[in-house]
């Protein structure tokens, strides 16, 4: 669980990567902070995307989804302190309207800037100092990627960025990014937004693909409050800057993926470690499942649930909580089968407790990372998901924010 | 969502139908407080039972799933302060002990005593103090249901007993029955359990249509924190005391149900409104849908959305957050046909925020008692639900309890 060596919160992000600019302003959407990102890439990128499953589809997802297609993507441009969520047909024309004015300020073609949002739902957005803000972005584009880091928060506690590299025949790739969300914590603004650039050559077809695997295997791994927002998005850039042969299947794009996936892990982890209220990172893993769906299933019941939630706050070892959350989860089961570690310290075999294992395991409990083994005992199915603890001050954030 | 007239917590509950004693002492499960409870019929009793569907089943539920067939049942005991949960074999005997002491207790064959169990989960059940106790409560057995409703608690704020009569055919038909389960604040002790008793004529393929539909219009329209318990369990009882004809479809048993319906409904709001972290009662009605299975989809997504709960305890309307509760339930819906009031205020109409709602929308929310009303605007599908606040009480409370 811990961080890739590549991890750098406050580093570069999305302009690790060769030939990717970035600026972060304040526009006026909020009062004060930060709350205009642009991101422009100097050749045309291959891009690929992934959006909330959630049927309330914010105004900027519904752009992307519209005009995200095959071909060339060479900016994005997104504000915090406002969803653009539930606004309508008002709302649809002010994501245009973003990609509008961000094409004009770079000289695009506007079928070439995506767009994304964050913030309150429900509230018209307000499109003025977004498009007088953007000529202004344009003009502090920089390598320095710490500004747009900044000026996509909400209520997170600080930037998320990580970068990585990988040698493939003979090149260096690099691949940086940049994301947003701070669920467990402050859900109320749940949007989680992740901003991926690499130099590398990559078909669209290809880095849909490694999007796709890198996305399951990192931010789909995560869960907090099991809400999914309006507004959850996920780019990914491609621009070729480093040179060298695409990359198209095979083992290159198999160590691309590898690569891009614990870049992902990293930015994905720095999400559940975000904020004061969350004092526990905790891996739930899930083994001898009748099948890897069953084993998500299994691990998606016992890290949702609020028994669970309140127990990794508490610190005492309640398996049986772990095992009604299993009992429910709709999957095969067999109780009388099921081991579960906290830690290192085995709590349940057979289905039943181990005697004498009670301080041990409220000691590995109360470290500040516990990963929580659960083997089912009745197949080779596993899957894994990492959540946090669930406090007073959660709720305490959560039922006094507008959002 | 008021209560039925013939509610009366502390009154007479499972003993108010003609022909039922009960008894409640203290055994020794618990330290101080009492822990055994005896119900008996003088006449044998057609029984119905339902139970939960978690797939972790403590030893008592497996018990009366075995042992609970056509045949009469005489009795039913019940222990608090001990689930008899994830206890293996030694947990099977302890449960099948506890019949034989209450059968031999009262001199009858022991496939007409039932039992359950509430309490911790995981730790054996000591079977000695209650073989020691049901002899003790089998002569203390009397027509006051008080001691027997207090007899089953756990974290409950205080027992949970009403009762209702209705005439059918010129006979007085009575129904008592006491619950226990204080779900949404003390879910560390989810179990919910019900003792429904009546001296109405009923075979048992009627009873269990008839407790089939009151528990789907009463318990099952409860959520508290989507947990559902390795115990949960209801019971009725009719001995036909009362005389009159068999209650056997028809006009009859729709009255019957009916009025098995209101009192279960009272008994589960009852739950809902237990303990002193619930500082809100709310009701979750959604019409308008596709079918009244996406309606109850709905309903329990908006329901158990940890947002959504904050949100009830901060009381402030951010309806974005029951959209987007909507928008994840996996049903058929469109955004902008949406309608959705809180209490009497409109605050969204085809998906978007009623301009200029807010402030009464927030009186109204911060009711103690509050209906939020959804219409998707699809069909004529309609569910219910009865929720309640999250609030930091709720997470001090199960995060500091060892169950």
């Amino acid at each position: 669980m811990s961080p890739a060596a590549s991890s750098a919160p406050g580093g570069p992000g999305v302009t690790a990567a060769r030939g990717f600019l970035a600026a972060g302003i304040h526009c006026g959407v909020k009062r004060q902070r930060r709350d205009l990102g642009l991101l422009w890439s100097e050749a045309p990128a291959n891009a690929a995307a992934m959006f909330t499953t959630n049927q309330v589809q914010a105004a900027p997802v519904r752009y992307c989804r519209r005009v995200l297609g095959e071909g060339p993507v060479r900016a994005i441009v997104v504000n915090s302190g406002n969803a653009n969520a539930c606004t309508g047909t008002a709302g649809d024309a002010a994501a245009e309207g973003m990609a509008l004015a961000a094409a004009a300020a770079l000289g695009l073609p506007s079928d070439q800037v995506l767009v994304a949002s964050t913030g309150v739902i429900g509230i018209p957005l307000p499109i003025e100092p977004i498009e007088a803000g953007l000529p202004r972005a344009a003009g502090v584009l920089s390598s320095d990627g710490g500004a747009f880091a900044r000026a996509i928060l909400t209520t997170d506690a600080g930037p998320k960025t990580a970068a990585t590299t990988l040698e493939l025949g003979g090149t260096t790739l690099r691949i940086g990014g940049t994301a947003k969300g701070a669920g467990m914590i402050h859900p109320n603004m749940a949007t989680m937004l992740a901003f991926l650039c690499t130099d590398a050559r990559v078909p669209v077809p290809a880095l849909r693909q490694a999007l796709r695997e890198a996305v399951a295997a990192s931010f789909n791994r995560i869960s907090v409050d099991g809400d999914t927002s309006t507004n959850d998005s996920v780019f990914l850039l491609a621009n070729g800057c480093a040179g060298g042969a695409p990359i198209t299947g095979g083992a290159e794009l198999a160590r691309f993926t590898a690569a891009l996936s614990e870049l992902c892990q990293d930015l994905a982890l720095q999400i559940v470690r975000d904020g004061e209220g969350a004092t526990r990172l905790v891996e739930i893993r899930v083994g001898g499942a009748a099948s890897d769906e069953d084993a998500r299933l299994a691990a998606h019941s016992v890290g949702t649930s609020l028994l669970v939630k309140t127990m990794l706050w508490g610190g005492e070892p309640n398996w049986g909580r772990v095992l009604a959350a299993l009992g429910r989860a709709g999957i095969a089961l067999d109780p009388d089968r099921i081991a579960l570690d906290f830690g290192p310290v085995p709590a349940v075999r057979g289905g039943l407790g181990v005697p004498g294992s009670g301080e041990a395991a409220a000691r590995a409990l109360r470290a500040a990372e516990v990963a929580i083994h659960i083997d089912l005992g009745l197949g080779a199915g596993a899957a894994g998901l990492w959540t946090c603890d669930l406090n007073p001050e959660y709720v305490r954030i959560n039922g006094s924010y507008l959002s």
